[in-house]
């Protein structure tokens, strides 16, 4: 007997969108609002100050060593709201699922969202499923939409307007394993990799961050671009320059490996479970030592800091003890990491 | 010269993907809090209660006589807002391109979702954009999220909770406008028709109901499945019966004569600018009169009531006088009509 699979009538409005909708999406995403199947959730909030956020998720292939397309969806728009500073609370989902998809691919990645969720402590509240016929999509795209509690002290973090020169820069790990783990999955490399990716729900660590430094001058996740994109956003905008050290940049033996062997940059590939810090230097030590004794942070490192000097640039000393301005990526990154 | 187009590189994250969000995005949906382009948007809401709901939208083809997939992408996130009885306030809008879409057809799109939401007196706050591969999508998918507030006293007008026998049903004009439309578009039938999508942001028109009937049981806006579909799932999760007078229920001549020819019942049909209402008999005349004093209420109607007798059921007397159940339709319905 043929396994069962997406067809068009599933997103058609008829019965069979209904079915899939309370033996699928709500048996696992269980909750009494979105119970409720009402077009709107209605939710009430700790307060009136708020983080919202948006991502779609394209990411090829939907499973890959460390996580689905599901987790990923989850993680993303949770990191999303926690680097604004914000606690994060609900969540919306909406899927685009190609015809001819497997009942059972689409029931693992619901599985693994509502895993996700329920570990962090938030709701799926609204969602909504079309389908497009086989060969108009790939698989299933997930866009996901989050809402966050912002208290009013760290309503200025996402913006980064309080850094200044002498801050200094933390990532709580090791750079470049999504996308790399990612794209050997794809292509079916024939070297045995041990690389997972890094995708995970950053809340827990950041919140501890929170509770010894409240003042944060600015917190980002590196997902597309990496590293070096969101510290040239930074410099850029608040022209000020930045010194990396790329002695003290993490990243997997095995990592840096791929990337030599592909012509990469680990300081571009996408994450999924690290996050980008500004600090003051009085707090640099502290915050180093909380992430180091969080699972999600053992390989913190101290990268790099703020300087007046060059503003508007990124400038690296590189391990072979010169210097390299580090710039926007111009070219093709790798597609269909997120 | 050839037309620019999308590349995979627009969504890669770095120096082409910033420029697309900075020059048509950040452009077209003018406004401080995208400017910041966080990854979270921080936004106060006027209290601590909101709606909060997504679609996405995947509607084929991306223009059609009356809208586009991306007024469509407003309108019908806002509605959802709007028929809970909430004020809308923010969008987030996240949109996967196919390589190879042509640049002025997303302009144009965006150019009409920003008309739309000025219209509406909304900001799109937070956005995403991601590009698949030649072959992986169909040109442009969106999907919006939308935050509304939501007065204490219309929390109940979502789930129906407060719908009882004796009250009626009204909607605000024809039926099946926006699936016609959309359907001869894109099959491009040889017969001329004048038939446009019903394609509108329906919060005026609400709003006013509202004013002179702040006790509304319920409203949801018949989309996907049609005015049938709404009322099968009031009278399922309420277990009252439903008795609708097809006489009363308005359907464009032109729209009925197409669904004959293409053995389609309007009842199913799709509608982007149409909402259901049940009140309390009392009121129904006075709403009947706010909607038909309205642009988007000109052809409104009292199309059935709700009644004790077969719970669960709804029931229609038709034209030539029999009657006939009303169920979920079972089989195909149009895809990719929103």
């Amino acid at each position: 007997m043929e396994e069962p699979r997406i067809m068009l009538a599933h997103g058609g409005g008829g019965s069979l969108m209904n079915d899939l909708i309370r033996n699928l999406f709500i048996r696992y995403f269980a909750n009494p609002v979105l119970s409720e199947q009402s077009d709107s959730a209605v939710v009430r909030l700790p307060g009136d100050r708020i983080s919202f956020t948006t991502d779609s998720f394209v990411v090829d292939p939907i499973f890959f060593p460390g996580g689905d397309i599901g987790k990923l969806a989850v993680c993303g728009t949770l990191n999303d709201l926690a680097v604004s500073g914000a606690r994060p609370l609900y969540l919306s989902v909406s899927f685009i699922l190609e015809e001819g998809l497997l009942l059972s691919d689409l029931e693992r990645i619901v599985q693994s969202m509502a895993e996700t969720v329920a570990q962090a402590g938030v709701s799926i509240v609204a969602g909504d499923t079309k389908v497009v016929p086989k060969g108009k999509g790939d698989k299933v795209f997930i866009t996901t939409t989050g809402l966050g509690f912002l208290p009013e002290e760290f309503v200025e973090i996402s913006s980064g307007n309080t850094i200044r020169p002498g801050d200094i820069i933390l990532v709580n790990g090791s750079l470049g394993d999504h996308g790399i783990a990612v794209l050997l999955q794809r292509e079916s490399f024939q070297f045995h990799s041990s690389i997972q990716s890094d995708c995970a729900d950053l809340y827990s660590v950041i919140r501890e961050v929170l509770e010894v430094c409240p003042t944060v001058r600015f917190m980002r996740d590196a997902t597309r671009g990496g590293l070096a994109t969101v510290l040239c956003e930074v410099a850029e905008k608040r022209r000020f320059g930045i010194e990396l050290d790329e002695e003290q940049i993490p990243v997997h033996p095995a990592v840096a490996e791929a990337c030599e062997m592909l012509g990469m940059d680990p300081l571009y590939i996408a994450n999924e479970g690290k996050v980008v810090l500004v600090v003051p230097e009085k707090d640099a030590k502290k915050v180093l030592e909380v992430m180091r004794n969080h699972p999600l942070g053992s390989n913190a490192a101290w990268v790099g800091r703020v300087t007046g000097e060059y503003p508007g640039k990124v400038i690296m000393k590189t391990k072979l003890g010169g210097t390299r301005w580090i710039d926007y990526l111009t070219g093709d990154q790798l597609p269909r990491i997120c």
